[in-house]
């Protein structure tokens, strides 16, 4: 296509929501002339259960749950009063409570005031809390700092401790886990009632839960006499949580702007029921990752922000989407291996990175460009003419120029600014595209049966590491041979990986490197 | 395959470096029994390539450039005697001058020592320290903090420089672009070079270069007579420059032990020079990459640490793998179009984001685990008899039992524990395994055409916009307009983008948003 004809496209599909200055270009993905004057019935049904689901029907039969994200930001849609009203209770206590910490009450037992928080969460517990702290904090004005745990591993827990040494007096503690029983946030959390132990604290008095009413957590927190406990609910999913307590709470604790946040992601919503594709770049974006992937996940997805506080928005995505849409089954029940794969970082960055690969490699991918109009920061010339955020740009717009030269399709979403408005919006923007694309595509978007096999794998190796730990003895055994006394030989490889791990750590002893055979940690022994 | 052949599958072949504690377990990637048991020929060829090249053959033809960064630890082998004493010279000028600064000399001329360095570089000299930084740094106990600028985002330097407000006097800069011409780089370096200014500093001062002797930069520090400077060669790729000053120097300041760095990629190096499969993991990746994707990069790369020290490490490996793999050409130049997608973060929180997908989903990937033995951090049991690194250990097993029940292929790279060396090791096997792929299907690994289109494209676009801002006038036009009026009717869109951008900075004017003609900024005007 030449450069009138590109132009002609530009103007003639791009998408708005003028109440968020925000645009959808789609010139440069490969669709045919007319395939958006119009929708096709597959998108009216996608459109019809979309409507179906934010009026509460059961859009996630396998668990058998309303999916209600969308009333996070518009409680008056929520199907029941009692549910609006529990909405607008969450987020007024979220902003109380944010309120009252900044005003220096609750006092923390042992410190003037709070200056910082420090979330425990995973999933979307932490993603989409970590990407908001990001794009809308400033560590030289937020009114709280923060930080965040969110794996099982000790020593990157005890890293974060470290950098907290002496600041535990004034951190607040908040917990997330929707079903309350989330290993690696259970973990993280007594690891981290521990070090206020140490440092002579009493964990409860500083510590806020976000999680299910009646869950476990919320039980713990009850008896213990938590400082605060905020509700999730079961109708909203974990990857779609960032604008429910789970995202609100640490942001408005952080300082940054709750309403705004809400307030641009109702603005999207509203805008992306519209039928009319011009003015609904949801719709447009789930039909172009249909045009790109053959509605089959035949491409990935790369997000390249050109904003720095945009780096994690990917991170974010990929929990998003690749949770939503990667799926085996469809809602028939046929076998379809669906997904759409993300990943990117930011640009100009990742164009010094896989930009190559983007350009002249394997076409295994579409781009998704996000402009931010505004520059802010220094605006000093680095060269006659021409300021950092002028490369900034020319940067993005060179980039989607070379890949279309080279046949590589990209759509671009522009934004005037990163604000709370603009990522609420930008939030609401892809949950609705993710929702509109898996109806096009006939699936539950809002389950995730592929992650409880990695959970029942893993609790075997638990338990499993059990018995292989009362099983040793003074005597050496191969892995295989202690696979055998405990009854189960075929465990044999997971006994010797789980002999491996015990020996790093002290707790086995490899007695004999010959044989590999292992031993109970005998007093100076072992390699 | 039952457990019992697995078990065996996983003696027969796994690969070990008993130098580093480090194996890799292919297992569970599906190739056929007795496919590495001895070289075919297209192996033997590639392991003789690199034999050459490590000798100092012009291994990157297209920019006629000799491909050194193995001898950067290991001097001896370098082809000449005066690159084995540059190469010396340069890394004890590293510890010199890191130790100088940790001693209080060079004293920074308004504070009393040194704090922290900031470290502006793009690519190549971002990926690798920043990956080594988070890797191996705490920020608890480092002899200096650190930072970087990694992007030309006015307001993410911005924000990078309120956050250092009233350190800067005591903060080192290091700016690092090998060709010295960067434009990210420069115009980062010059707004903070105003930055220090503005707190009444002289940045040449505090200010120290890694560039290519005789680059722009480098004549610009010495005019300007800047503190130091340290040299990068020409015969090492950004890509692959971890381990030359551009590491070197940010991780000898922070602190690290850049011997054990240099002395774990040695010890990779040495043993992935053997022709044995059995010890050389590189080679068995290599080979395991040609048969996931069909030597075609038909399947992503995941890649997934079990370790939060880990977590850029994927960042780092889409440049090292993305900018050497993805290529068009072959080196006969058939249009090849090759490449090897790379993405991941961390496990098992990614367990909580897209595992789902790689469980259910489209089958479009394999996974490269990485497992990390020690735990460290907190031994306290947060279950009976299991303490979180065994959640995290438990966790990584279980996921990759649960890929593979399913059909998706993964293989597991062990490293004892993260420190200076197995960084070091890991470093080195991801660049051998690249060379030795490379190889394998017939690129040139060392260079990045495609990156010049973009930058190509860039810079007419930042001229076109120098054309547009001198075009503007009280007259309100429309881009088509004022695109024709520049002698440029084909760059009506780019014109339009780029008058959007203008008027969002406040260096144009919406003059008429219906007819979307613009003007020069007038006074009160606009909206």
């Amino acid at each position: 296509m030449n450069a009138a004809q590109l132009w002609n496209r530009y103007k003639r599909y791009l998408s708005r929501i003028p109440a968020l200055g925000l645009t959808l270009d789609v010139s440069r993905t490969g669709f045919a002339d007319g395939a958006l004057d119009h929708l096709d019935l597959n998108m009216v049904a996608a459109f019809r259960e979309m409507d179906a689901l934010e009026k509460g029907a059961i859009a996630n039969p396998d668990e058998n749950r309303m999916v209600g994200h969308y009333w996070l930001r518009a409680p008056d849609l929520a199907p029941t009063p009692a549910i609006a009203a529990e909405i607008r209770k969450t987020i007024a206590d979220v902003k109380s409570f944010a309120a009252a910490v900044h005003s220096g009450k609750p006092r923390p037992p042992r410190a003037e005031r709070y200056t910082g928080v420090l979330c425990i969460g995973i999933g979307g517990s932490a993603l989409g809390p970590m990407f908001v702290a990001d794009a809308l904090g400033d560590p030289a004005t937020d009114k709280l700092r923060i930080d965040f745990i969110d794996n099982t591993d000790p020593e990157g827990i005890d890293r974060t401790l470290r950098r907290l040494k002496g600041k535990l007096p004034e951190t607040l503690c908040v917990v997330a886990s929707k079903s309350g029983g989330t290993p690696e946030t259970r973990n993280g959390m007594l690891l981290v009632a521990d070090a206020y132990k140490a440092a002579g604290l009493d964990f409860p008095k500083q510590a806020v839960a976000i999680t299910m009413p009646g869950s476990r957590m919320d039980k713990t927190a009850d008896s213990e006499g938590w400082l605060a406990r905020f509700p999730m609910y079961d109708w909203v999913g974990g990857r779609t949580s960032e604008l429910s307590a789970v995202g609100l709470l640490p942001a408005a604790l952080q300082g940054l702007d709750i309403d705004g946040l809400l307030a641009g992601a109702a603005a999207c919503d509203e805008a992306t029921r519209d039928r009319n594709l011009k003015n609904n770049p949801a719709a447009v974006m789930a039909l172009m990752w249909f045009h790109a992937t053959g509605g089959k996940g035949r491409k990935d997805m790369v997000v390249l922000p050109y904003k720095d506080r945009l780096l994690l928005f990917s991170r974010y995505l990929q929990q998003l989407v690749m949770e939503s849409i990667g799926k085996q089954l469809d809602l028939k029940g046929n076998r379809v291996e669906q997904g759409l794969t993300v990943y990117g970082n930011k640009g100009s960055t990742d164009q010094h990175a896989y930009v190559q690969q983007l350009r002249e490699g394997v076409p295994n991918f579409f781009a998704v460009f996000i402009r931010v109009l505004e520059d802010g920061g220094s605006s000093r010339e680095v060269e006659p003419g021409a300021m950092a955020g002028d490369f900034l740009h020319g940067f993005l717009l060179g980039t989607r120029a070379a890949l279309y030269e080279n046949g590589r399709e990209s759509m671009t979403i522009t934004v005037p600014r990163v604000d709370a408005r603009t990522v609420g919006g930008l939030i609401a923007l892809f949950e609705r595209a993710v929702g509109l694309y898996a109806n096009l595509i006939g699936i539950n978007a809002y389950h995730q049966p592929g992650v409880e096999a990695g959970k029942k794998a893993a609790a075997s190796v638990l338990a499993l590491q059990g018995k292989v730990i009362a099983a040793l003895s003074d005597n050496p055994r191969t892995a295989d041979q202690i696979a055998a006394d405990i009854g189960s030989p075929d465990d044999a490889e997971s006994v010797h990986l789980l002999l491996e791990h015990l020996t790093a750590n002290g707790r086995a002893q490899l007695a004999d490197p010959v044989s590999g055979a292992f031993s109970r940690v005998t007093k100076g022994g072992g390699r």
